[in-house]
């Protein structure tokens, strides 16, 4: 451990960008890194630029996520979002809000995961900021990325099938797991089943894994742009009912959907089983799963699954774009009220002390 | 003031990302903005990227900032850092972590205040992103510029004169009168001197303006950096003593400071006199500048101060790089140690402490 068990206001703050930035490596898009006022980097015509925050007792408590697998959140979250819009991630910004009792070994923590993921997704950390906070810990992170052709919200056409990749649901089953007191150390190993029998073991650290450390499927993302397989897409991360709607009113086009076809995560309806609950509703309403949502003619289905192969990337058909009006229906006839993540709301401060009560 | 009395938690993030997307202008170098995935915009061959937060209880406080000044100097913050690069500011994302009883009209103030600097500096705002939160607000902003030669901190050569723009010390004067009890209202007028004399009006009001709202030059920087005038340079933001430490570090070369010389603020220093303070330390150690600070090979001097004249900018000659080892020492031969902004220590702390006992 030696210094790292100590906590930051011990060292301060520019001892701290010391330690940082001498781990953050620089390749050639970089031409000027951290460490002045600015970065300055090698950008081409198009590029795309996101932002998204995790802020503790909002999206995270501590005592659930080491480190280091919040800080390949914090990135993946944000790399989510370049991939769908086709783009390949090049530049991050990081910055942080930290009590001073936060532990060196945190933040340390924090930045293995950082620079673990850059690198596996030839991303750059090329600045950022530190700010003492008295409250929560805040990691903002804004990602640059590259594109020739962007894949947009807008554009889906009515006669579309409504396609998701992956399978849907296992975020938000880790969700309740970590509620329940199941937990994974820093590699991403099961460290505690919680309430959950040891039979579970497998499929409750299947969920956790989803949660604590989702993939979205990048390189894919792009390969279906470059192709024109797509008219629209966008990810999965407020859960499909509003994501799905949201497409809809992008686009202006309605959706029925059906719920018999969604790739519903086997562990996790597994785990949803044993408490009496409903995978489906998990599926439709769970969010973060930083899987595509997409909108395919129907004569490019074949293409889009035969590159779906190749990227060994699970595609399914959920329903179709078949109207004017931007609602979204099940088979049933009835319509889709999304129940997803909705910040600042009654029902949203209930999550957070949910989140807040484990 | 209709529903903006409300809070924010009772209309939802989903209806408050709309009613603060509906007020973004976008322009043609936007190609996607707000409301996908991410924004997609034109660039150039070299970007410039910076982030920089304002957090309550470190930065500012509630009852001390107008909102739209809040808005303004969340911008202008980031704006210093682009110009200290030379550079043209282009884009801005801004997230923000907003408490649920955060009333909705803080929220518009805000974005009042940073849309209006948009505008004022041709800066689109293209994207972020509203999270909750438990605790104080954050407002991050990321800004990208364009630049075609960069002002870099390394590049500071022996004989170079320290060269700095503007006045020094209002800005922390201003915080001085903040925490006496002084106000600006939301135009910037004086709404009350504090614990200062009527007599003093004038120059509270003054300091105010500059610690509230601060105007980086970035019209003169950029010319700058066009003639070749400079050999480095960065933005005074953590205050003189510090800064100047870090420019000479990053050249590797030492400087000598002439304390005579500095172009501390006149109504800055008379309100410090009032209370029997230091004015030269106000300039060496009070922060929050956003002037220049330059490195001038003497026989441009004469160029610098001619486009000086042009733009309206102060500047002024206050020491010399003339050593090989990165210290600063005073005309007295004493090392100048720097005393600025410093997070996470206890000295900070303490300096939060006071932030906070207003």
């Amino acid at each position: 451990m030696s210094d790292a068990g100590i906590a930051i206001g011990q060292i301060g703050e520019r001892e701290l960008l010391r330690r940082l930035r001498r781990r953050i490596p620089t390749d050639g898009g970089v031409l000027v890194g951290v460490g002045d006022d600015a970065a300055a980097i090698a950008t081409g015509p198009l590029t795309l630029i996101t932002t998204d925050s995790l802020v503790e007792g909002v999206h995270f408590l501590r005592e659930w996520t080491p480190a280091r697998l919040l800080g390949r959140k914090a990135l993946s979250i944000n790399l989510s979002d370049i991939a769908a819009m086709a783009g390949v991630p090049r530049h991050a910004t990081v910055s942080l809000c930290l009590p001073s009792d936060l532990p060196l070994a945190f933040v340390d923590g924090l930045y293995d995961g950082l620079l673990e993921r850059a690198a596996e997704t030839g991303v750059n950390l090329v600045g950022g900021n530190l700010s003492a906070t008295n409250g929560p810990i805040v990691i903002d992170v804004t990602l640059l990325g590259q594109a020739d052709r962007v894949l947009r919200r807008q554009g889906a056409q009515q006669g579309d099938l409504v396609v998701v990749t992956g399978q849907l649901g296992a975020a938000a089953e880790g969700m309740k797991a970590l509620r329940k007191g199941a937990r994974l150390d820093a590699e991403g190993n099961l460290e505690s089943t919680g309430r959950f029998s040891e039979s579970l073991a497998g499929a409750v650290e299947h969920c956790l894994r989803v949660q604590l450390d989702p993939t979205p499927p990048l390189a894919f993302a792009r390969a279906l742009a470059e192709r024109e397989l797509v008219h629209a897409g966008m990810d999965l991360s407020d859960g499909l009912s509003g994501d799905l709607l949201a497409l809809c009113s992008e686009s202006r086009v309605g959706a029925r959907l059906d719920p018999g076809c969604l790739p519903v995560d086997l562990q996790a309806a597994m785990l949803e089983r044993t408490r009496n609950g409903d995978p489906l509703a998990l599926a439709l309403h769970g969010g973060e799963d930083y899987q595509l949502l997409l909108a395919v003619p129907p004569e490019r289905l074949e293409g889009l699954r035969d590159l779906a192969v190749v990227w060994e990337i699970a595609t399914t058909v959920v329903g179709e774009f078949d109207a004017a009006d931007p609602r979204v229906r099940l088979e049933s006839g009835e319509e889709l009220v999304p129940a997803s993540h909705e910040h600042f709301r009654p029902s949203r401060h209930e999550r957070a002390d949910a989140v807040a009560e484990a």
